[in-house]
C-alpha cells in the first residue's frame, strides 16, 4: 500500500472540510493578497483565452467562478489556480472551426458541451480509478505537444495582434502563406497597440524594471504591480482607444459590449448529434487538462511537503468542468502561469481561489462597461506572451543528447500536432513512446558475468577484469522476463551454448528480474529441456521474493532439477566448483 | 551483438548452398524416408485444408510444390514442413465468405491474392528486420487464438462429416443452433463414413494398435504405416464409395474430378479493389503463419542444437507464399503436425522436403483420377483430428494458476475470435497483453531495505529481519524507471519522506534499474530539488554500467551533489553512518 492513502481516505472526498477546519488567522493575509493578485492576472487572461477559443470574452470570465469554487471544495492542491488555459482554448477553437459554426448560440453550445463531456469523462476516469493513466504520456511527448500547441496559438493570434486581413488555410503552411501575404494589409494602429501591449506585459518582468519596482515601492504594492503587466496593458489600451476613438476611423478591432451580470445557472441541453461530434475532442481535452493540472499541482505541493492524489484530482477537475458547463463557461484546468502567481503571492489555502472567484464575479457585475473599448490586439499580446514560455526547445536539446528515440517522440508529436491535428498528436506520441519502450525491453541487455577479484561480486566480463571458468557460464539479464523478450533470450542462450561447447552449467542471474510472465516461464521450462538435451544444467540465482512466490505456484521448481535456485551468484559458483 | 549473427551473415541468404555443400551420403536414407512419409500425410491433408478454405482440392496440392521448394532454398530450419495449415485455411475461408463470392475463378483469385499479399508483407517485414515483432504476441494470447481457431475449424467440418443440410449463421451461436437443428437431416451413410474415418485416423495412433504394429512390422514399414492413418482412411473411403456407388442414391458428397497435371506458373493479375479488400486479412495471415512456423522451427532446431534466424525466416516464408501465388496455390506456413512427422521420420536436411514436393507433383500428374470418389466426409474427419490437438485447455489451466491477468488475455482472445472474428482476436489479445504489461510496470514493487545481520546484504524490511536507522532510508525500485512509473515513484517517495520526518538521506538502490528514460531523469532532477527543500539528500547506489553511461551524458551527476552515487548499498550505508 502506498504510504499516505490512509490519510486521504480519512479525510473523505470533500477537501474543503479539511482546509477549513484547520484554518488559522495567520493564513488569511497571504490568501487575501494572492486572491487579489490572481484576479488581476486572470481577468484579462480569461477574456483573451475565450477569444482564442473563438468564444465571446464573457464566457472566459464565467469559467472563473463556479469551476474555481468546485475545485476549492474537492481539489487536493492548496494553490492550484483553475480557469481557462491556452491549449484547451485552442482545442475548443479547433472544434468550433471544424463544425463550421458561425452563429453565437451554436458556438456557445460547443464550449458548454465540451465542458460537460470532459467533466463527465473525468468523473468516469475517477470512478474507474484511472488517475495513473496519464503516466503513459512521457515527458518528451507532452513537451512536444505543448510546444506545437504554443506555436499554433501564437500563429493564430498574429492576425489579431497586427490587424491583418487574412483567413485560416486548409493546413498550417497555407495559413502561414496567407499570413505573410497579408502583412502589407496590417492595420498600423492595431499593430502599434499590439506590439506596445507585448512591450508592457514583457517589460514589467524585465530585471531592470523589476529592480526599480523593488526599490521604489512598498512590498505590498510591489507584489501587485509586478504581476499587473496584462492589466496595465488592458487599461492603457482601452484608454487610448476610447480617448482617440481608434475603433472608428482607424479600424481597431475592439471587444465591444460584454453582457453584465453573473452567468445564469442552467442545465445544458445538447442534442445527440452534437455530443457525438464533440466526444473525441472532449476526451483529449479532459486528458490534456488533467495532465497539465496534475503536473502543476505536484510541482507546487512538493515545495510545502504537501501531497496530490491523482484520483481525487480527477474528481475535482471533473466537478470544475461540470461547474463550467452548468454556468455557461467552457473547459477549464489548472494553469501553470497563474498557479505560480498564486503560490508566489502567498496563497496558503484554496481560500485565495475563493477570493479570486468573488473578485471576478464583482468585475462581471460592475466592470464590463469599462471593457467596451478594450482592443483585441492587446488580448492577443497577452496570449502570445503567455504561450511563448511553453515553447520548450530546451527539453528537446536535453532529450536529444540523452536518448535519440525519445527525441524522435518529441519531434514526431510536434510535427503531427502541426500537420494532422492537436488531438492526433498526443495519441500518436503516446503510442510511439510506448512502442519505443516495448522495442527496447524486447532486446534486453544481457551480460556474461565473472568474479571481481576475490570478492563476492560478479560483473560483466566485457566491462570489468573478472575471472570465469569454462564449465560454468553465468549470465545476468537486465530486464524483466516477459513475452516481448523471450524470443531474444532464447536466441541468446542457444547461441551462447553453441559457442561454448565446454559448458556444463548455465546460471541465470535474476537480480534485475522483477517479473517472469507465463510466456517466459514456458521458455524457462523449454530451456531446461533443451539444455539437458545438449548436456547442460540450468540454474537460477538471486531470484527476488515476489518472483519466487510466483514460481512456487508452478511445477517449474521441480522440473529444473538437478538444477538449483541459489540465493546468490557467489553461492552458485561455489557449489558448481567455479570459485573456492 | 547476438552470438551467431556472424555465422548467418557469412552463409548469405541462400541456405540451400549451405546444406547442399555439407551434404553427406549417410544423411540420404533419413531424408528419403521422411520425404516419403510426409508426402503420405500431406496428400490428404492438403486437399482437406483446401476444402476447409472453400477452395477446390487441387489448390491445396499446388501449394505443396513450389512453396516447399522455395522454403528449402531460403529457410533456416532443416526440418520444417511447409504447406497449407488449418488456421490460415480458416482465414482464407472467412475472407471468401465475407466477399460473398461463388464462382470458381473469383474464389481462386482470393487464395492466390492472399498468398501474394502475405508473401509481399513478409518480405516487407524482412527488409525492415521486423522478425522480432512476433515477440509481442504473448503465449497465452497465441494459445487462446489457436484454441478458438481450432474450435471454429472443427465446427465448420461437422456439416461435412455428418452430411448435414445446414447453413452458416450470422454469428457462431446461430451456426451452432442451425447445426444442432439439422442433426435429424444427417445423411446416415456420410456420417458413417465420416465417423469411421475419425476411427481409422485416431485408431492408428492408439497405444494398443501402435504396440501391435511395432511388434509385427519391420521397422521401415512401421514408420510408414504408423503415419498413414489419413491415407488409409482416404483409400478405404474412396474404395467404399466407388464399390457401392454411394455417391449416387445414398447422396454421399465426393471430391469429384480433380484436374490432372502440374499447376501453370503465371503472374497473378489482381484488380486493386480486390487487393484493398484482402489487405487486412493478408496481414493477419502473414503474422499468424510466421508465428506458427517460427515457433515450430525453433522447437525442432533446438533438439539438434541448430539455430533459427527469425529475420531469415521472414524471407523464406515470404518467398514460399509468393511461390504459392505464382503457381495457383494459397497461403502456406510451417505446420506443427507434419513437421513433427518429418523430424521423427528422420529428416536431416531440406532434401526431405524436396522429395515430398516431388512426390506430390507425381501424384498430381498421375493419381488424381483415383481420387474422384474420395468422400468429403473423410477429409472432414482428417481435419477434425488434426485440429483437436490444438485445443489448448492445459495452457489455460497453467496460466490461470500462475497469473490471472494472463489468463484473462487467453480468455479474451478466445472469446473475441469466436464472437467478433479471427483477425480481431489476435489484435485485441496482443493489445490487451501489452496493456497489462504496461499497467504492471507502472506500479512497480518498491521495497524499503535494511541490512541482513552483519552481512553486506540489504533486503526488504517487510520480508526479512533487518536493521535500519532513522536518518537514512534506502529504497530499492524493482523496475526500470520510465515515463509510465515516474508518477508512482514520485508519490511513493514524497509519501515516504512525509511519513519519516527524521530522515536526512534517501538512497535509491538501482540494482534492478536497467533503464532511466528522460522522463525518469527529470523526476530524479525534481526529486533532488524537492528533497533538498525538505532537508534531505538523494543518493544513488548500485547503478549499472549502461545506465551510468547514460547519466554521464547529463548534468544530473553534478546536480545530485552533495548526494553521491555509491557502488554498493553497503558503501552508501557506511558513508552515511548507518552501519559501521
Amino acid at each position: 500500500m502506498k504510504p499516505g492513502n490512509k490519510v486521504f481516505m480519512r479525510l473523505g472526498h470533500v477537501q474543503a472540510l479539511n482546509w477549513l477546519a484547520g484554518y488559522r488567522k495567520d493564513l488569511l493575509s497571504g490568501d487575501l493578497m494572492a486572491g487579489f493578485v490572481v484576479a488581476i492576472v486572470l481577468l484579462p487572461q480569461a477574456m483573451a483565452y475565450a477569444m482564442l477559443a473563438g468564444l465571446p470574452p464573457q464566457i472566459g470570465l464565467y469559467s472563473c467562478i463556479l469551476p474555481i469554487l468546485c475545485y476549492a471544495v474537492f481539489g487536493t492542491s492548496r494553490t492550484l489556480a483553475v480557469g481557462p488555459v491556452g491549449l484547451m482554448s485552442l482545442m475548443v477553437g479547433a472544434a468550433i472551426a471544424e463544425l463550421n459554426l458561425e452563429a453565437d448560440p451554436q458556438i456557445y453550445f460547443v464550449g458548454v458541451g465540451l465542458a460537460l463531456l470532459s467533466g463527465a469523462f473525468l468523473l468516469l476516469m475517477y470512478v474507474m480509478r484511472f488517475g495513473t493513466i496519464v503516466n503513459f504520456i512521457s515527458h518528451p511527448v507532452l513537451s512536444g505537444f505543448t510546444s506545437a500547441g504554443a506555436l499554433l496559438i501564437a500563429i493564430s493570434q498574429l492576425k489579431h495582434l497586427l490587424g491583418l486581413n487574412t483567413t485560416k488555410g486548409e493546413h498550417l503552411l497555407e495559413t502561414l502563406v496567407n499570413l505573410f501575404g497579408a502583412i502589407p494589409t496590417a492595420n498600423p494602429v492595431t499593430a502599434a497597440l499590439g506590439i506596445a501591449g507585448i512591450g508592457v506585459v514583457v517589460g514589467v518582468k524585465l530585471p531592470a524594471i523589476d529592480r526599480f519596482l523593488v526599490s521604489r515601492l512598498p512590498s505590498i504594492f510591489y507584489a501587485v504591480v509586478s504581476k499587473s503587466g496584462p492589466l496595465i496593458a488592458v487599461i492603457l489600451g482601452t484608454y487610448l482607444v476610447w480617448k482617440f476613438e481608434l475603433s472608428g476611423s482607424s479600424g481597431v478591432s475592439i471587444v465591444g459590449s460584454i453582457p453584465s451580470g453573473l452567468p445564469r445557472l442552467s442545465y445544458p441541453r445538447l442534442d445527440w448529434v452534437l455530443i457525438e461530434q464533440l466526444l473525441p475532442m472532449s476526451v483529449v481535452i479532459a486528458v490534456v487538462g488533467f495532465l497539465e493540472s496534475v503536473s502543476v499541482a505536484k510541482a507546487l505541493a512538493s515545495r510545502k511537503r504537501q501531497r496530490i492524489d491523482a484520483n481525487q484530482e480527477l474528481l475535482a477537475l471533473g466537478c470544475a468542468n461540470l461547474g463550467a458547463a452548468f454556468s455557461g463557461g467552457y473547459p477549464v484546468a489548472g494553469g501553470l502561469g497563474r498557479s505560480m502567481v498564486n503560490f508566489n503571492s502567498g496563497a496558503n489555502t484554496p481560500l485565495a481561489s475563493v477570493i479570486t472567484a468573488s473578485l471576478i464575479a464583482v468585475a462581471l457585475m460592475f466592470l464590463t462597461p469599462l471593457l467596451y473599448f478594450l482592443p483585441r490586439a492587446v488580448l492577443a499580446a497577452i496570449i502570445i506572451v503567455a504561450v511563448a514560455g511553453l515553447m520548450d526547445i530546451k527539453t528537446l536539446k536535453h532529450v536529444w543528447s540523452y536518448d535519440k528515440t525519445e527525441a524522435a517522440s518529441f519531434i514526431a508529436t510536434f510535427l503531427v500536432v502541426l500537420s494532422v491535428g492537436i488531438e492526433w498528436g498526443i495519441l500518436f506520441g503516446a503510442l510511439l513512446s510506448i512502442g519505443f519502450h516495448l522495442h527496447r525491453s524486447s532486446k534486453p541487455h544481457i551480460a556474461v558475468v565473472g568474479r571481481v577479484g576475490d570478492t563476492e561480486h560478479f560483473r560483466n566480463v566485457e566491462r570489468h577484469p573478472v575471472k570465469t571458468c569454462a564449465h560454468v557460464i553465468a549470465i545476468r539479464v537486465d530486464e524483466n522476463l516477459y513475452f516481448a523478450n523471450t524470443g531474444y533470450l532464447e536466441d541468446y542462450v542457444m547461441g551462447l551454448i553453441a559457442d561454448n561447447p565446454q559448458a556444463e552449467h548455465l546460471v541465470l542471474v535474476c537480480s534485475a528480474v522483477n517479473e517472469i510472465d507465463s510466456s517466459a516461464l514456458e521458455l524457462l521450462d523449454t530451456l531446461v529441456e533443451r539444455l539437458a538435451y545438449a548436456g547442460l544444467t540450468l540454474h537460477l540465482a538471486e531470484v527476488k521474493g515476489p518472483v519466487m512466490d510466483q514460481l512456487k505456484k508452478t511445477p517449474f521448481l521441480q522440473r529444473i532439477k538437478p538444477g538449483q535456485v541459489f540465493l546468490s551468484t557467489h553461492q552458485a559458483m561455489q557449489k558448481l566448483d567455479c570459485v573456492d
